[in-house]
C-alpha cells in the first residue's frame, strides 16, 4: 500500500531521539535487510543438502543453514554497536570483528544472540520456515536480566514472500512498539515497508476462530496432562494451525490476533527449545502484542530467568494471555 | 545440483515419441512456468488485500488470487493444444482463447481445470500456499472416466522456493511418470531443474517416522469415528504436519515418503474439497507416487468417479496405502 510508511520514517517517529541512535539507523534496518538476504538465499538454493557437519545443538547442517549464518554475521559486522554475537550455529557468545578498522565511538553497544534458519525439518517440503534475532543492550547477553535487558527482537518468516515482526521495548518506556513489516529485494540491498504499525492480540471478547499449535503432539502419548490440553482443543472446537516450524507457528497468532503454542516439556520429552536464540526473543515479541510466554514447567515467565549459558534450554508456552493462563492451570495438575 | 537433468531432457528422456509433443514441449513446460510466475507475484505483493469480489464457491476473493488466475489463464492461451479450460475463481469450464490467431493443428487437445492459488486463509500469515493443476486429455475434463482421461497433473508448492511435482500416466503405459522439479526465474520466465526424476512413498518396512495431517479437526468434537482416528494417531505417536494448506500439507508426504491427509466428511461438516480443481489432480499425484486416494464417505478410489459439474466436492483420505486403508476401516465403523 502506498500508505504504509517506510521503516525509517516509521522508526524516526517511534523512536526518536540520539539515545538509540544506532539501534535506530544500523542495527534494526541492518538486521532486517539480513532477514530479506536469507530469503534469497533460500530461494536460490534449489536443492537442499545436507552439509555433512553437525551444530552445537547436535542437528545435523543443511548447506543453506551455514549461508545463512553467514549472511546475519556478514550483517552484524557492518554495525559499529553491536559488540558481541551468538548464534545457534556457532559455539559460545563472541566479540563481533567489524568491516571497517576503527569501530565508531558509541553510547550505545549490543549484543545480539540469533537462529538464522529455524525449522530445518521442514525445509525440503518447501514450507515457511524463520529468522529469529534477539538484540540486548549491553556487551553480552549472558547473564543479565532478560526482562529489562533484551530490549528488542526480530521474527523473520520466510515464505512465499519475507516478512518479519520486530518488537522494542526500552528500559523505561511505557509503550513498546510491536510492528510488521514487508521485505522486498531490490539493488541495495531490501525495500522496508511497515505493513501494520501495531502487531496485538484481540480482546477476548472479539475473538471469533481460536486456533492452537501443538508442539511434539507425540509427548502427549505418555503425558496425561499434555494430553488432556490436547483433548480440550478439540473439545471446545479451536482451530488447528502446527507447522512444526517455530516461527510460522507462532507468527501465526500475531496475525490472526490469536493463538496458543505449546512445546511442553514432559518426563520423556526434555527441554528442546534455546532460549537464547528463540525462547527469550519470542517471548518479548509475544509481550509486546499483549499476549503471555512462561516456561510451561514452573508457569514463570520466560523474561524473568537470565540466560546462563547459550545452550539453555526450556519448553514454551505462548499467545493469547487466556489461553496460556488456561493451558498453565491443566499442565500443573499433573 | 549439477547433475539434475532440465525439464526439456528429462521430459524427452521419459516421454518421447511424436504422439505427445505438445504435452512435453508445451503444455507442461508452460504450465511449470505459470507456477513460478505465481510465485513472482506473491512475492511482489507485499500486502494482501481482500479484492471485495467472491468467487463461485463463496470465497471472499483476494487481489492474488486474481492476479495469479490471470498469470495461469495467459499461459494457457499461449499453448495450441489446450481448447478449453476452467478455474477455481471462474464460472464453468470455457473454451481458450488463444495468444495468436490461428490455432496449430494437432493431433492433441487438452482441458485443464486449475486452481491458482490455493490456501488462501494462511497467506497473511505468510505459510506456504500452492497452485494445483489438472491435465484431461480431449476437449473437456467433465463427464469423463478421470482415471484414464485425466492424465497429467501439478502440485505448486509457492514457499521459500518455488518448487512442483508433476505426474504423467498415459493411457496404455505401464510406468506412470512423477517427478519433482525446483523452479527458479529467469528473465525468459523460468530455469526448471528435475530435482527428483521418481517421487515415490516409502515401503511400510522402511518407514521411521509417520506423518499425519487431520484436516478440519473441528469435526472430531462431533464425530466419533473421526475423534477415534485422531486418538490412534495420537496414541500410536504419529508426527504431527498440518498447516491448513492442502497443497503443503499433501507435498509434505511426497517429500518425507510418508503421510496421511484426512479431510473427513461429517454429519456437520460437508464436504468441502473441488474435485475438479483440488482431489482429483492430487489423486492422480498420490496413485503415481504409489499411495492411495479414497473418498472418506464411500471409500471408492477418488479417480473412479467421473466429475460432473465443476463445483462437484468431495472429502479426501490420501496417501500412504497402508494408512489410508487402516484409517477408511476406521471411518466405517461409524
Amino acid at each position: 500500500m502506498s500508505s504504509s510508511p517506510s521503516l525509517t520514517e516509521f522508526l524516526e517517529k517511534n523512536l526518536p531521539g540520539p539515545e538509540r541512535t544506532h539501534l535506530r539507523t544500523s542495527v534494526i534496518p541492518t538486521l532486517l535487510t539480513s532477514v530479506a538476504k536469507v530469503g534469497q538465499c533460500l530461494r536460490s538454493s534449489l536443492s537442499i543438502q545436507t552439509a555433512g557437519s553437525t551444530n552445537t545443538s547436535g542437528d545435523s547442517q543443511l548447506n543453506v543453514d551455514l549461508a545463512t549464518n553467514d549472511i546475519v554475521h556478514a550483517a552484524v559486522s557492518t554495525c559499529p554497536s553491536i559488540v558481541s554475537a551468538s548464534s545457534e550455529e556457532d559455539e559460545g557468545e563472541n566479540p563481533v570483528k567489524h568491516a571497517f578498522n576503527s569501530p565508531v565511538e558509541s553510547g550505545e553497544t549490543y549484543s545480539v544472540a540469533f537462529d538464522p534458519l529455524d525449522g530445518s525439518s521442514i525445509i525440503p517440503a518447501n514450507w515457511s520456515v524463520g529468522t529469529i534475532i534477539g538484540i540486548w543492550d549491553g556487551p553480552s547477553a549472558l547473564n543479565q536480566p532478560a526482562q529489562s535487558k533484551q530490549i528488542a527482537a526480530i521474527l523473520g518468516v520466510l515464505g512465499p514472500r519475507t516478512t518479519a515482526i520486530v518488537a522494542v521495548r526500552l528500559p523505561g518506556s511505557t509503550s513498546p512498539l510491536c510492528f510488521e513489516v514487508g521485505l522486498s529485494e531490490s539493488e541495495s540491498g531490501a525495500d522496508i515497508v511497515v505493513s501494520r504499525e501495531s502487531v496485538r492480540f484481540n480482546d477476548a471478547a472479539s475473538v471469533k476462530t481460536r486456533y492452537f499449535a501443538p508442539a511434539n503432539l507425540r509427548a502427549a502419548a505418555q503425558d496425561a496432562a499434555y494430553r488432556k490440553v490436547i483433548d480440550y482443543f478439540i473439545e471446545k472446537e479451536y482451530t488447528l494451525r502446527y507447522s512444526g516450524g517455530l516461527v510460522p507457528d507462532v507468527y501465526h497468532a500475531f496475525v490472526k490476533g490469536h493463538g496458543v503454542y505449546v512445546s511442553p516439556v514432559t518426563s520423556k520429552s526434555k527441554a528442546k527449545l534455546r532460549v537464547l536464540y528463540e525462547v527469550a526473543p519470542i517471548a518479548l515479541i509475544v509481550e509486546c502484542a499483549g499476549g503471555k510466554a512462561v516456561d510451561p514447567v514452573s508457569g514463570e515467565k520466560i523474561l524473568e530467568k537470565s540466560v546462563v549459558d547459550v545452550d539453555d534450554r526450556s519448553g514454551l508456552l505462548c499467545g493469547t494471555r487466556e489461553e496460556v493462563e488456561l493451558v498453565m492451570k491443566m499442565l500443573g495438575e499433573k
